[in-house]
């Protein structure tokens, strides 16, 4: 288990995912993987470095916030700041999201973003997750996948909300949404996202258990699409995209649009009240707590 | 032929299943194992033995109403009143459901509450019905089927009603919802049930045809979750509890229900007539010459 | 490729769907096999052929309109007249449709029909497309469709249409609702129907790539439910066809019903929105040009 632990210090949390079990009934003892503990970084380098190549219409968006990509507000707001750009470039045609940083896509949601913050930023911090979700599954781009590393709750909901994916073919690597694992429940749009994807028996087992899966049981459940060797994940990642920009833009968009438009009306249409939701359950003082204990956890982890 | 029937009349008409086939087109000679013909026993001795192990949470639910476990009228009460006493006990985590009776987990509804009964009776009677699958579905208990036997008809909406499903793995055992077969058609909650578990388009075939699916063809169409050999079922089940019990309760019980309210909300909103609509279509005529003929058989058989 | 072409002109041009690759942003270079070209066949000989067999109360309905079966709305209309004589006649339980045709079931929808008509022609067009699936879809009789060729578009509409499908084990065949790929879109009742089949993911990447499936792919998303070689296509869905009657027909009309209500209501419910919005996008001006540049490339690929 020392050793475990080491291995992880090196990367978030992320590779021991599926090690951790949960033991408390309550949730108060809950350690997770989903979060993760981080050094705000005090430089303003950017979190997500954005490419565009005109000849092709294909821009690539590289995740690179050591140490594990946490979805921080920062972040979001600059994930979503680039998306929008791409989205008004009509030269940009197909986006693929990949991570700069070894084993890891996304570790998901900062859990400094949820820990003894003001009920305001929390809201604040909730509304930019669900702008992030909005525009990636209703973007009219064709939108790639890379999964290089694993990709725990909300970096699950990043790659389930995109056109297609593909994952290193490491069995080491695991994704899904494992919120209940922690004490945390995926919301109705998490849930619909995942039951478009895998259908709704699959998304049942899924999130009442807050499984991970392994790259090879992601596959077999439909969780991703394709599973290729880790260094041809980038490849495989444009060659599907010049499949995907070889069908006419406004067919596919106008089909994409008629397959997602009720799953996002229904969150754009409840969009307070989620976020009402969301701040009064994790300002709650056993979440409070729980969040507590896991942050002492991951500190005397790294002492 | 008669060698089957002869076995058959061992347990009841679970074993037959498959080899019965459906000739009328009225559905009017239509023979049928989802429905039982069995001696009322006059003891007082309960249908259903329930243990609770206040050490691990985990109640254990015995059907033990020889010879098939029919839902009787007497049988769904003491089901129901069973399943809400320990869905008050606090101390109750987890129910595993099993059968103490050889080769069958339960034939389904009892015919003899359907033939020559008043309206008034066959309507307490699908009330009861939709009691249990109603206090199942929705159960804030984490709810395992040790499916150790055939369980055709209303035994499989018992079984699809708990979160999980063990089955033995034994090709003589079948499972299905095969109303249609005899003439009767699976309400929309049943239906529902259905198509959570195993699509829509599984649903559709299994309920236009009345498929019943042996144990390894019910596993590939994932009406079950899991075979293993039959003397492992109920302990597989136990080990299987513990690892949903790992998960916080109340993360898996809000997720649940996100999961199944709607279904749950729509057979609420339409109780009534429900229970009107399955009274008119019992208490035909040509419904209860088909009920008659089919007991005339089975009293023939076993004669 | 000049043998390709050469082939495909034997059979209309089913035979290189797969091979066919669009490489037009704005679909109007696009090619397609789902809509044909052919000469209006000045006889007055049925495109249909009905044989209704009173001993076993099945109906065979072959579609024989050389090349390739196109749909257009003489199709339709006979297509129509033969279904609702056969609904109405009581001895006719079940209908099985094949193709006399080597090589291809249908083609689709018929471009003829769309290019350089009138917006109240294209309406009348439309009204029939729709009126084919929704007498199809909600049949009362069990509907087999032996798919003995490649079933593109409009022909896989209505493949899907039926209760079951049974298609020649051939990888040169191909099916799919493959419109996107032509710049068209596939209205929602397309897009639910394919839903239905083979659920949301399948359908969402078949539909927003436009993909055509080979024999073995399409069974192994359930686009077909099995495939058999191709000179036992027909005497499969004989046999097949015993099985679905054996089952009382009330119960099976009233099951299917309830799985497929809410479906064909939807159409019902938008069906002059559904045309009015075919009719506007079919005769824009780019839309047009498209359909112009296909017709004259496949005049030159005759000569």
């Amino acid at each position: 288990m020392a050793n475990v632990l080491r291995n992880s210090a090196k990367f978030g949390f992320s590779g021991v995912l599926s090690q951790l079990s949960i033991h408390s009934r309550h949730g108060r003892e809950c350690v997770s993987p989903c979060f993760s503990l981080q050094q705000r970084n005090s430089s303003t380098s950017p979190k997500i470095k954005v490419d565009l190549d005109n000849s092709t219409g294909v821009a690539v968006l590289r995740m690179q916030s050591p140490p594990v990509n946490s979805l921080s507000l920062d972040f979001l707001t600059e994930f979503c700041i680039n998306l929008e750009k791409l989205e008004m470039d009509k030269s940009c045609r197909g986006l693929i999201i990949t991570s700069t940083l070894s084993k890891v896509f996304s570790a998901g949601l900062d859990i400094m973003e949820m820990y003894g913050k003001s009920p305001e930023r929390c809201g604040e911090f909730w509304k930019a997750v669900q702008e992030m979700w909005l525009k990636l599954y209703g973007s009219n781009m064709a939108t790639i996948a890379a999964i290089n590393g694993s990709s725990p709750a909300g970096g699950c909901l990043m790659s389930i909300g995109c056109d297609y994916r593909i994952m290193a073919d490491n069995p080491r690597y695991s994704i899904g949404l494992n919120e209940t694992q922690l004490g945390i429940v995926a919301p109705f749009w998490f849930k619909d996202t995942l039951v478009n994807t895998v259908g709704n028996r699959a998304a049942e087992l899924s999130l009442e258990l807050g499984l991970l899966y392994s790259a090879p049981d992601a596959l077999k459940i439909g969780l991703v699409d394709q599973l290729v060797p880790e260094d041809q994940v980038f490849s495989t990642a444009q060659d599907t995209m010049s499949k995907w920009l070889a069908v006419p833009d406004h067919a596919r968009q106008i089909t994409k649009s008629m397959m997602r438009k009720q799953t996002i009306d229904k969150l754009l249409s409840n969009r307070e009240a989620d976020i009402t939701n969301f701040v009064s359950f994790i300002t709650k003082d056993s979440i409070q707590r729980s969040l507590r204990m896991y942050l002492e956890m991951l500190k005397s982890r790294k002492a």
